[in-house]
């Protein structure tokens, strides 16, 4: 790490985030002794202003969703969360207080999940504020959730509700009403469905981030199952529900929700809803994978085939 | 990772590159089994275009430049380098050829370094593009080198010569003749210092990354000991020594160079020559800690105190 001048930055507000193994985050690198026995699993993801979080937003609700969503691709994986690096990349105007602000949104969202910072960078940019994060776990060996390995006769559940991430990206454009700001919160603090006991009881996993349609086609192809999902049964919140029936099939809901997908055989089905119950996290049965090339299809209650949209996020 | 829509893209240049705990690029996380009974080293670096280089400049370059500078972090903490996760913020009217490029600079690095990458994310960006690299290395339980393990009685040595780095960021801009462009490619492609086997030779290293002088301060601070630099003895290249009296204690020498600084009792100076010999590095003796305050000075060759300026790279 170089983490050149900002030297008195990186001690006031970054220091007092480290992780023992981040030296003080004053070394060239960090230093680990990794868990004994463990696997790693290891993900980074970028934010940048403008869009993937509106420029006005709050440096300590843009610090809380990096680490979010990064810890969410974690929990996907079946893991437990250890450490984070950091980069961040901002304009020479920006504000002390922004760097506070940012820190406090770290420091809040470590004490949640337990997690800390192992090093990373501070550079200026002439361009909008940019920030990673690379972020470490620890799974048992051989024990990591692939979104390949759902197979014929496995159901599809999803963890809470789908698409009040979308609903409350909307509220925050000033496209929909949101009176108490709650589904703007859903947007800017999505919750890693970390502590689920998912070993031995998926066969595969991934969380939704572009959208449900297009993340469980992900899973299919990879998998290279038939799935078929069950509209009607897809959960969604009361907000959701005042969306029209189109709202699931055009495949805009569920971008930005970060909630899991799993395919659990129903012979696991008891033991799913158990380690759910156990953190208090819904899940509900959305689909089924049978045998058949690798691609998602959508029916309606009473079984008839649904045209999919091709809605949710892409960059480019 | 996200890795949203670029999927075409990701198969096409980034998963050739893939480590196998990488899983073709297609999860939400890399999964690794660490080397048994190793400590893992770890470090972060951003780059970010017409800060760090010039927006001119080839991908190709930029990818291999963003290795190395990770690369010589390795280094600096006496680790082997493993794997690395890259993050790429572009604008959404880059070619694909400059994804073509950026991977072929990768390709280049990976085979000459054996590293390999594990995952990462790309996304759109309206400013400059910018990538960052998370590298990891390991190194044997506890001989990680840190900065702050100089001692009184040591030597300060460094690789390589002094302040290519800086005139081949002047030749770049124009501020410089470099007839054969050597200078320029000096900037372009450090040369991480990896290989020597400092592990019970040097006490403490870094590398020099913001300039020699601001860099040979931050050793003998984190060290609480006095260093006193012998300029005459940094050993410059033909270029450097053109550059008249004060390019190195102005402070500018050094920045970009990405050479080793190295705290080494006398009493290892013939094996730290001896190593250095194997992997056809040279090495210099250029300064001497004593007991005092942390600080950096510096004497001519009579011996007679010579002022530093402060000069050296700084982000805000």
């Amino acid at each position: 790490m170089s983490l050149p001048i900002e030297f008195t930055r990186i001690a006031k507000h970054f220091a007092p985030l480290a992780a023992t193994g981040g030296l003080g985050l004053t070394d060239d690198a960090a230093v680990i002794t990794p868990p004994p026995n463990r696997d790693l699993v290891i993900t980074a993801d970028a934010m940048v202003a403008g869009v993937h979080f509106l420029p006005s937003e709050a440096p300590e609700s843009v610090a809380r969703k990096l680490l979010r969503v990064n810890l969410s691709d974690i929990a996907a994986m079946g893991a437990e969360p250890l450490y984070y690096l950091l980069t961040v990349s901002v304009p020479r105007d920006v504000p002390e207080a922004w760097f506070k602000g940012f820190a406090r949104g770290l420091a809040a969202d470590q004490a949640r999940y337990g997690v800390s910072l192992l090093g990373g960078d501070s550079t200026s940019t002439p361009g909008p504020v940019t920030v990673s994060v690379t972020m470490f776990g620890h799974v048992a060996p051989g024990a990591a959730l692939r979104r390949s390995g759902a197979k014929a006769g496995d159901d599809l559940w999803v963890t809470g509700v789908v698409g009040d991430g979308v609903l409350g990206l909307w509220a925050l454009r000033g496209e929909r009403n949101d009176p108490d700001g709650s589904l703007a919160n859903r947007y800017r603090f999505p919750e890693p469905r970390l502590g689920l006991a998912l070993a031995g009881v998926a066969h595969a996993a991934m969380d939704i981030s572009d959208g449900l349609i297009q993340d469980a086609g992900h899973m299919a192809r990879a998998s290279g199952v038939r799935l078929v999902i069950e509209l009607a049964n897809v959960p969604l919140s009361p907000a959701g529900r005042t969306e029209g029936a189109d709202f699931v099939a055009s495949g805009v809901a569920g971008g930005d929700d970060y909630e899991l997908l799993l395919a659990v055989p129903p012979s696991n089905a008891a033991a799913l809803q158990a380690t759910a119950r156990a953190v208090g996290v819904d899940v509900t049965r959305i689909g089924k994978f049978s045998a058949g090339p690798g691609d998602v299809s959508a029916v309606d209650m009473a079984g008839q085939p649904i045209e999919l949209g091709r809605g949710g996020w892409s960059h480019f």
